[in-house]
C-alpha cells in the first residue's frame, strides 16, 4: 500500500512533556475519564471537505497548499486519489470517525444520474477504506449551497425544480450515509436563507423548509435509517441571513413545525460566535430542551466577522465543550468533528497533522479539566446553592404552582423589601475555573 | 395653567418647505393614507421615561440636561412635579399616546407599601392630565431591573423573594395599566438573564420566567384586564445575555411555554441590530407567526455596540418599518413608541421637541412611501412572481403534500438538470425602493 | 461592431419621475452643480475585476453569473474577449473613467516574462478601445495578493523573492499605467499584514513595505509618470490584519517613513466601516491631512462582517460622500470608483446595468443634496457659530499660543466655573439634513 | 488601626494546590523571574476609580456594592473615609502601586478653587497612607469627562473655557502627582472626540488637543515633573469616536504634533478589542515605535460592544502581554495596572479580593509562561528563520537600499517564478504556545 505522508508515523500518545510534534501530549485515547475511555468520551471524526478538498483558495486568491497526491489529476478521477489519502490520514491520526458531504466525496457531473454514479463509484472505495480502518462514519451529508442550482436556497428556493433536486440529492444521501453504516444525517442550510428581504417570501420559503425536512423524516422511517437528525445553526455567511441563524432560531423552527422529535442540533463554536453567543450558550440553549446532539469543533476569531473554521486549541473553550457534553450525558450519536482548516499560508500536507493533533489535544484536555472540575464539585455546588431559595419554603412553593400574583403580594407587603441576595461571585467562579486549567 | 416650555407653541403642520424646526414637515395628522388618517396609522407613543427622568447621564459621566421644572426638587415632589411638564409636552406636540413603567413616574419608596402609596398619588395626576387632554396609556409596564434587588434578575433570580417582588409590583402596575385605560401591557426583561453561566441554571430560570408570564396572564383575567401583553425582545445589555434575546428567540420561548396565545413581540430597531438583525427581520420573524404587537421607535449605531436608543431619522429605516406594519394589517392595540433619547449634549428643553418632531416627521415619511410602494405594486408583483413556480405545477403538488423524495428524485432524473432559476434582482429592487424615497 | 448588450441601448437621464429601469433618474451628466457639470464632479469610474471577472462565486458555491460572452473561452483568449464589452458596457452607462489590476485584464502566465507579454497584448486592446470611446483610466493597479506567492505579502513578505516579484509587477503596472494616461496608482495591500502575529516581525515588515512604495515613488518619478499614488486602508480580509487599517493607520505609516507627501488616501465605505469607522469619518481624517485622494463607492451591510461590496443606494451615504468631496475642493486626479459588484444571485448581464444606474444616480443625489445644503448654509454656520469662543477673546487666545497652564488656572480660579456651554444640538442637525434628503 | 475586611488577613503565596481562595497561587512576589522578581516584573497596581468608587451601578440600574464604610457618609467626609480603606486593601494584596483620578479621589465641588482645596486634604491623607505602607503612585491623571462642563470635550472642546477648566485641572494634578511622586501622568480622552460629525470640526478640536498636551509637557518641565507622560487609547464609549481611538491614531496625532517624544501609550485590552484589535497586536504597534508604556489590565467581552472592564483570568491573554512586556524590555516607569471593575453582581468586599488576587495570578502565570517560552528559544527561532531570505543575498541587498524596482525585475524575468515560500506553520506554533500553558 502506498503512503502520501511517508514522514509521518502512527501519532501515539507520548504525554505532556514531549517535545515531539508528531505526538499526542494529552490524548490517551484508551484512558479512562469518567468511567469511558477518552476515545469514547469524544468520538472525534475528521472532515472530508476541508481536509481533502480544501485548497487554501479565498475570496481574495487562489489555491496555495501543496498536495502531491492531487498532480494532474481532475474530476472523478481526483476524488477516486483522495480516498486512500483521507484514510491513511484518518488512521494515522487514529481518529474513529469522518464526515463529508456527497459533493465533497465525489463531484457534480453534469445529470443527477451522472452524478449519483460517480458517489456510488466512490462510496464503493469509502466502504472498502471503512472496512480496512475501522474508521467509521460520524454522520453524512448533502452539499446543497456550492451549485449554481441553488444560489437562492436549496428547499427554500423559490424555484419548485430546485427544491426537487435537492430532495433528490438528500434522498441519496441518506441512502449512502445508511449504507456506510453513519450514525448521523446533517443539515445545514447554507443557503437556506435571503439575500435580501425585498424579493423575499420568508413564510412561504420556512413552509417548504419544514416540507422537506418533514420528506426526510419520512423518508429515512421508510429505508430504516435509524441515525440522528441534525439540525446545525449558522446566523450568515455565504448568505445575509440563514433561517437556522442560532440555536434558539432552530428549535423555535422544529417547534413551529412539529420536527423537534425527529431533529438535534449539531453545533459549532464558530456559528455561535458569528451569531453573538458563546459556544457554552448554546449548548446550554441546546441541552436545556434535550437537543444538544453533536459539535462541530472549531473556532473562530472574535475580532474578524467571517467563518475563519480554525482549529480550537484554546483550552478555556474546549473546557466549556466538554463541561456542557458531560452535563448533558455524554455523546450518545454525536462526536467531537473537526469542521476545521488549515490556514491559507499552512502549505504542507504535515500541517494537517499539526492542525489535528494539536484540536485532539485541546479537546483531550478540556474532558480531563471537565471531569476534574466535577470531581472536585465546588462549581456544581455553588450553583446549586445559588438557588437554594426555590428548593423549599416560598420558592418550593412558587415552583409547585401553588403561588399566586395576589399571595406573593401579600409576602412582598408583609416583607416590606426583600433578603436573601447574595454575591453572584463571578470572579471567585473564574479562578476556580483557572484552578483546573 | 403653567407652561414650560414658553417659547414653544402647539407644533402644526406646515409641509415639506417650512423651514420652521418646531413644524411638522410631512406629519399631517388629519391626511389620510390607505383609508385612514396618518394619527391612526402611526399611533404615536411618548415615553415617560427618556423625555422626564433622562438627564443625560452616561457609565462615564453625570447629569447635563437643563430642566427648569427640576430646580430644587427631589423625591416624590419631583415626581409630581414633572407629570404636567410631560403632558403638556405631549399635547404640543399632538401625541396621542405615551408609556411608562411604574417607577418612572413615581420613585421606589422604602417599603412596597409605600412605593404602592407614591405611584397611586402620581396614577391620580396622570388620571387626570389624560382626561384634560385625550392623551391615551399606549401600555404600562414595571420597572424590574434598576433596583439592587434585581440584580441577579426578577422572575429569573436565584432569589425567590425577588420573584415575589416583582411579581407584587406587576399586579399593581397591571392594576393600573387597567385603570388609566392601558392598551397593552410591556415586559422588557433586562435582567432576566445572566453575566456569566458560571453561576446560572438556565432551565430552573426559564422556567420561573414562563409561570411568572403565566401568573400575569391569569391576573390580568382575574381583573378583566384586556390589554394585549407585549415581550420586548434585546439580547444583551444590561446583561451579557437576556433571554428573550430575538423575536425567534423570544417565540421559541413562548411555544415551549404556552404564552404564544397570550404576547405579541413589542420589537425594537436598536435591540434588532444589537442582535445582529435588521428591523425589517425582526418585523418579518414576528408578523410570520402573528406574533408582531408593536414597535420602540428608534435607531442605534451600527457601529457602536451598545443601546444608543437615538431618534430615527433614516427613512429607509421608517419605511422598512410602515411597510412591515401595513404588510401585516395595521397596528391595533400597538403603535409607533418613541422609546429614544436625545444625546447628552443635547441639553435644552427644545432638543427634546427637536427630537420627536424629526421622529414623527421620518415615520410619516416611511408611512407615505409605504403606501406609495404599496399603491404602485411593482414591488409585490416581483415578489409573487418569484414564487410563481409554486403556485402551480410541481411546486403547488409540493405544497400540497402530494410529492416525496421518490417522486421528486423520479423528476429530478428526467430533467437531468434544474431549469427555471431567474436572477433574484437585488440591485433593481434597492433602486426601485429609492424610487420612492 | 458586435453587440454585447443587445437589449440594452446608451443610458439616457429621464428624471426622476421616469419608471424605466434603465434611464438615469438623477445623474444628467451635462447639469451644472456648484459651478462644474455633474460629470465633472462625480468623475464616475467603473472597476474591470468585479464587471468583467465577477463570476459570483464565493466561499460557499461557484459562479452563477450568465455571461455569453465567455462561453467556450479560458485563458488569454478569455481575456482579449472581455475588453470590448466592458468597453460597450462603460461607453453605454456613460462611465467617463474605468480602473484595473493588471491581473485582471490580463491573467497570470507561468513566467513573469510571459505575464508581462500577455498583458501587453491586452493593453494595446485597451489603448484601442480608450480612443474609440473617450473613456480614460482613474487608476491602474497591481493584483498582488491572488497569486499563492503573495499567500504571505507582497511587499511585506518573509520572501525576498516575493518582494522582487511585486516590485517587477508593479513597476511594469506603472508602466502601463503611464502609457494608457492613468491618472493615478492605487495600492491596496490585501496580504500586507499578518495571519498571526505569532510568526510576525511586524517591524521588519513595515520597513520593507516602506522601501517598496519609495521605489515606486522614485521609479514614477525616472519614467515620468505624474499620476497620483494612493493608498487604500481596509482593516482585515482577507488577511487577519493589514497594515493599512484605516485612515489613521496608513496616515501614521506615511508619516513615519517619509511617505506622505507622495502618496494621498483612495477611501473605501466597505473598508471603512469594516474598522468600525463612517465613510464620513474617514473623509474628515483624510481630509484634514490634505490627504483626500479618491473614493472607492461601495457599500458594505453593517450587520455583516465581510466585505460585500455592495453598490451604493442609500441617499444619506451618498450625501455624506459629496459634502465631504466638496468641503475638500472637489476631486482633482481621483473619481467616484465602483468598487462594488452585483449579488450572486443576479445573474443576468442586465444587472450589472441596474447596479451602476443605481449607483451612480445615488451618487447624482448625494450631490445634489450635499450643494443644496452648502447652498443654504445653515450646516455650515451652525458649526462655525459652535465654536465661536475660539475666534476671539480667550479661545483666540490659546490658539495664538499666548496662554499658559498657569494662566489658564488663574483665569478659571477666577471664575468658579466655566460659562458658555450651548446644546450640541445632533437631532436637529439631523432634522436639517433631512430637509435636504 | 481598624481594619475594613476584618475575615482577610494579607494574601499570601501558597501555591498552585492550594484551594484557598484568598491565597495567591501563582504570584509568589519574591520569586525571580529571567533576572528581576516577579513584583519587579509585573508592578501591580491598583485602580482608586473603580476599587473605591464603583458601587454597580450601570445604564440600567443602581448601585448595588455593599461598603459597610461609606455608610452615611457623602462628599468630602465620604472621600476620607475611602482613603484608609483602600490602603489597607492595597496593602493586603501587597499591590506595590496604585493610581488614582484627581476626581475620584475627592469630589467636584463648586468652585475649582474649593475642588482644589478638597483635593489637598485627599492628598495630605493619600501622602501619609503612601508613607505608611511604602505602596507608590505609578501615574495620576485628571478626570475630564464626567463634569457636565466636559460633555463636549476638555481639551477639544467647542467652548473655550472648557478648556481652561481642563488645562487648571491638569496643572493641579501634575502638581500633586508630583508632590506623591507618582511615576507617570496618563491622559484618557474620553469626551475628546464627537457624538456626531455634524456638528464638529475636527482638524481644529485637533490642534486644541495638541496645543494642551504641549501645555502640559512644558507646564511638566517647568515644575520638575519628571515622569512619564502616557496617552491611553479607546476608540469610542462614551463617545461616538474618540480620537485616541487606537495605538496607530494615538502615534499618528503624537507624529502629526511633534509630541512623540514626550508621550507613551498606555494601552488596555478592553480598549484594543473595541477597537477590532488583539491587545498583542496594540503591543506591536507601540512597542515598535518605541511608544510602549504601561498597560491596563482588564478584559472586555469579545460578544460585547461596551467596555465591560472585567478583571483578566485568561492565562492565554496575559501571556501574550508578558511575551510583549519582556520582548521590548520589561516595564520601566509602566506597570499592571487594574482598570477592572467586579461584577454588578459581586456586591461583598471580599470581592474585590477574589477578583484582584485572580487578575494578579494570571498575570503571574502569564510572566512564568512567557519567560519559559523565550527561555525554551523555538518560537523566536521560527520567526527569525523565517525572515532568514532578508538576512543575506536578495533580501539583504533589498535592506541595504541596493536594489530598485529595474534590478528586481530584471532577477524576476530571470527567474520566472519566485521560489522559497514555506508554510506559515500556524497551528504549529499555537500548539507550541500550548506546550506552555
Amino acid at each position: 500500500m502506498s503512503t502520501y505522508f511517508p514522514n509521518i508515523s502512527k501519532i501515539a500518545y507520548e504525554g505532556a512533556k514531549s517535545k515531539n510534534p508528531f505526538a499526542f501530549k494529552h490524548y490517551n485515547p484508551g484512558e479512562v475519564v469518567e468511567g469511558k475511555t477518552m476515545k469514547d468520551h469524544l468520538r472525534f471524526s475528521v472532515v472530508y471537505w476541508h481536509t481533502m478538498c480544501g485548497q487554501g483558495a479565498d475570496m481574495f486568491g487562489g489555491p496555495t497548499a501543496i498536495r502531491p497526491w492531487e498532480a494532474g489529476k481532475s474530476g472523478l478521477e481526483l476524488a477516486k486519489a483522495r480516498v486512500p489519502v483521507f484514510f491513511e490520514f484518518a488512521e494515522k491520526l487514529g481518529a474513529p470517525y469522518y464526515a463529508f458531504h456527497d459533493r465533497d466525496v465525489a463531484p457534480h457531473a453534469v445529470t443527477l444520474k451522472e452524478s449519483n454514479q460517480w458517489f456510488d463509484a466512490i462510496v464503493a472505495l469509502l466502504k472498502e477504506q471503512q472496512q480496512r480502518t475501522g474508521i467509521k462514519l460520524l454522520w453524512g451529508t448533502s452539499q446543497l449551497f456550492a451549485h449554481a442550482r441553488y444560489a437562492q436556497g436549496a428547499a427554500t428556493s423559490p424555484n419548485a425544480e430546485a427544491f426537487a433536486f435537492a430532495a433528490a440529492q438528500v434522498k441519496k444521501a441518506l441512502e449512502v450515509t445508511k449504507e456506510l453504516g453513519g450514525e448521523g444525517y446533517t443539515f445545514w442550510g447554507g443557503r437556506e436563507g435571503y439575500s435580501t428581504l425585498w424579493n423575499t417570501n420568508m413564510k412561504r420559503e420556512l413552509d417548504h423548509l419544514a416540507k422537506f425536512l418533514h420528506m426526510a423524516v419520512d423518508y429515512a422511517k421508510q429505508i430504516g435509517f435509524k441515525g440522528q437528525f441534525y439540525i446545525e445553526p449558522k446566523p450568515k455567511e455565504p448568505t445575509k441571513h440563514q433561517y437556522d441563524a442560532d440555536a434558539a432560531a432552530c428549535l423555535n423552527f422544529l417547534r413551529e413545525y412539529d420536527l423537534l422529535p425527529h431533529l438535534k442540533l449539531n453545533l459549532e463554536t464558530n456559528h455561535a460566535t458569528l451569531a453573538g453567543h458563546s459556544m457554552q450558550h448554546e449548548m446550554e440553549v441546546a441541552g436545556a430542551s434535550g437537543a444538544l446532539g453533536s459539535i462541530d469543533a472549531n473556532t473562530g476569531d472574535l475580532l474578524l466577522g467571517w467563518d475563519t473554521d480554525q482549529f480550537p486549541t484554546d483550552v478555556y473553550l474546549t473546557t466549556q465543550c466538554m463541561l456542557g457534553i458531560l452535563k448533558y450525558g455524554g455523546f450518545t450519536t454525536g462526536g467531537v468533528n473537526f469542521d476545521a482548516k488549515v490556514r491559507r499560508e499552512s502549505i504542507d500536507p504535515e500541517d494537517l497533522f499539526h492542525a489535528h493533533i494539536g484540536g485532539m489535544d485541546a479537546f483531550a484536555r478540556g474532558l480531563k479539566i471537565a471531569a476534574a472540575i466535577r470531581a472536585d464539585g465546588r462549581l456544581d455546588q455553588f450553583v446549586k446553592d445559588r438557588y437554594a431559595s426555590w428548593d423549599n419554603g416560598l420558592g418550593a412553593s412558587i415552583e409547585a404552582g401553588k403561588e399566586s400574583f395576589a399571595s406573593l403580594e401579600k409576602f412582598a407587603l408583609e416583607k416590606g423589601e426583600a433578603g436573601g441576595a447574595a454575591s453572584g461571585r463571578q470572579e471567585f467562579l473564574e479562578n476556580l475555573i483557572n484552578e483546573f486549567i
